[in-house]
Order: C-alpha cells, then sequence, then structure tokens
C-alpha cells in the first residue's frame, strides 16, 4: 500500500467536502502532511474547538459559539429592520458587504414544491413571530433570485402584508459589470428600474 | 460579528489549502459545522491521528505511518526496479495505476537554477546508494515532463549511466485523448515513436 488506512480515510473525507474533490483532496492532504506540526495540528484542534462551540442561534439561525448569536443579543442592532436570508453563507456575505443595521433571519432553505419542503420546514413561522415580539417595522427579503428563492419570497410577502414594510434588495447592473456580460434578465430588470442621474 | 473568531481562524485556515480559496473554505466550514457531530468531529480525529502518526519513509521518501514504509519493507516489491519520482504525489498516482511491481524513490522536487536547488538538496545522493546496496538492475525515470523534470532526469542518467539500465516513461497519445485537443509536441513525440501494430 502507498498510504496507509488514516491518510486514505483522511482523503476520502476530505474529497466529501463541497468544492474539493479527490485529486484536490490528495494535494492538500499531503500538504497537510509535509507541514503536520505547524498545520495539521493546529488545524485539527481548531476543528475540535468549532465542533464543540459552535451552535445554531435560537432565535435567527445563524451559526455562532452561543444560544443567541452575537447579533441576536446587541442591542444596537435594534433598529426594526429584519434582513430575511436563505441561509448562513448569505448572512455572511451581507455582514461583509456591511452597511446594514439590523438583524437577520435565516430561513435554512427555500419552499420547494419538489422537493416537498414547506412552510413549517423552514423557518417561516418563527419569522412571524419575530415580527410581533421584536417590533419589527421593516422586512428585507434578500432571497436568491431564483424561482424557489421567489416564490418564498412571494409567501413571505403574503403571510406579513398588512403588518410591516417590505422591501427587496434591489436588482440591476452588478458594480464592474459589462452590459455584454449580463443576462438579459438582468438588464430589462435594470432598464425598468433606471434612475434620474 | 457575524461568526465568531474560532469559525474565522478556521475559514482563514482552510482557506490556505491548496485547491481552496476564502469562498469555498467558507462553503466547507459551514457544511462541517452543519454536520458537526457526524462530520467535524471526526474528521478533526482523523487529522490528530494522521499529524502524530505520519512520517516520511527514510529510505525512499514516501509518506506512511512507520520509519520505513509498506513498499520499502514489503519482500515483495525487490524485484530490482526502481521508479524515481518527483513527489509523493506522483508515486500515489503510479500506485493507482498499479503495473509496477518495484520501488520507489521520492526525490522531494526537482533540480532548479533559479530556484538554488541543487543534487544535495534533493534525494539523489540517497538515491546513488541505493541502487548500489540494493542490488538495482533497473531505474524508471518517471519525472515530469518539464525543463526542470528533465534537467533531473539528465543529472540523474549522467551519475548512474555505466551501473544499472535507465528508462523513461513512454511519451505519446494519451488514452481517450483526442489529436485535435493534444498539444503539437506530444504529436510528434508520439509520431517519433510509432509502433508497427
Amino acid at each position: 500500500m502507498s498510504s496507509t488506512r488514516d491518510i486514505d480515510a483522511l482523503i476520502e473525507m476530505m474529497a466529501k467536502l463541497p468544492g474539493l474533490g479527490p485529486r484536490s483532496a490528495r494535494r492538500a492532504v499531503l500538504h497537510l502532511i509535509r507541514k503536520r506540526a505547524l498545520l495539521l495540528s493546529p488545524l485539527a484542534d481548531l476543528m475540535q474547538e468549532v465542533a464543540a462551540t459552535a451552535r445554531e442561534c435560537v432565535n435567527c439561525g445563524n451559526i455562532g459559539t452561543s444560544d443567541i448569536c452575537d447579533i441576536c443579543a446587541s442591542e444596537k442592532r435594534t433598529n426594526g429592520e429584519l434582513c430575511v436570508v436563505e441561509d448562513v453563507a448569505d448572512l455572511w456575505a451581507m455582514e461583509r458587504a456591511g452597511g446594514f443595521k439590523g438583524r437577520y433571519h435565516v430561513l435554512g432553505g427555500t419552499l420547494s414544491a419538489l422537493d416537498a419542503v414547506g412552510p413549517e420546514d423552514l423557518r417561516i413561522p418563527r419569522l412571524i413571530d419575530r415580527v410581533t415580539s421584536e417590533g419589527i417595522t421593516e422586512v428585507i427579503l434578500a432571497l436568491n433570485a431564483t424561482v424557489d428563492g421567489q416564490t418564498t419570497a412571494h409567501y413571505i410577502a403574503d403571510q406579513l402584508e398588512t403588518r410591516v414594510r417590505l422591501t427587496s434588495l434591489a436588482q440591476g447592473v452588478p458594480i464592474g459589470g459589462e452590459l455584454d456580460y449580463l443576462d438579459d434578465g438582468t438588464i430589462s430588470a435594470a432598464l425598468k428600474a433606471r434612475k434620474d442621474i
């Protein structure tokens, strides 16, 4: 055998991570083994630490190290705005962009007739509770511009319609985007939503 | 903060692995955290195990779990053939292909005037020792078809010339390869080395 059982098992496990395949897993594991004192041990320790401490916020679904995440716990973020996202990755992307000073609500997916995902499978009941209990005045539906994402946005809008201001992210030309490379849908959305300069 | 320090540190560390960037590292870490009991803990344990046990074979440079790797320790692989490769990944690729029943010698790189890598920085002196001490009759130079790889092959060939049979891997059209997609060098090499059918 060229490599022993544990090394093979590690490669196999790494190969199942999103974005990695067998070849890149082998490269990553070789790299880690070569720098095992500097890299592999600390990485394993950190993973163990995260495995022990990471949990979902019971309020919004964000991932953090306590039952209530830092954003939900922060007094500074109670400005009455609630941003609804599909996934924790979307929440992180919004935070990296900065500029949003309210709180989040992570649905954990989208409604999908095909995959039999209904409102009770997502955090939609909890969202409706929060709108009342946290004194929310504006709900920003920052869902992906996919069919399922937009279906979900419509469903939530129906549920909340009369209670709060409902908004969605603006659609248009991305910063740095070239018209020639954009799809027709984006161009016509940007044209419809054109602004005076 | 959207994510706490340990999670950020884990993403940063994963992002430095070959084949991963910041975005794929975030996706991988989120995936791991979601399945932390099933995936993250076992992965951390396995990494710790590998960090503790993995080592380089003192004889050939392969990575295994003992000072002498399984291939060097196996009596079955003493057929007098020695395959010289640049890297452990190349050795693993040869083993996956199967068919080679001799031993390996991992150089750990190639000679490079630009990066000031000389014969003493690679395992070349050890290779010359092994050829005598292990009764090697054929040395297969399975180095990459790059300039540095071929320079290294020539250097090793010079050092060993009179003592053993020296061979290199055949060059030609890859199995399943289409001529239209191959570079000119490969096509002319395959033409020069054409065989009767």
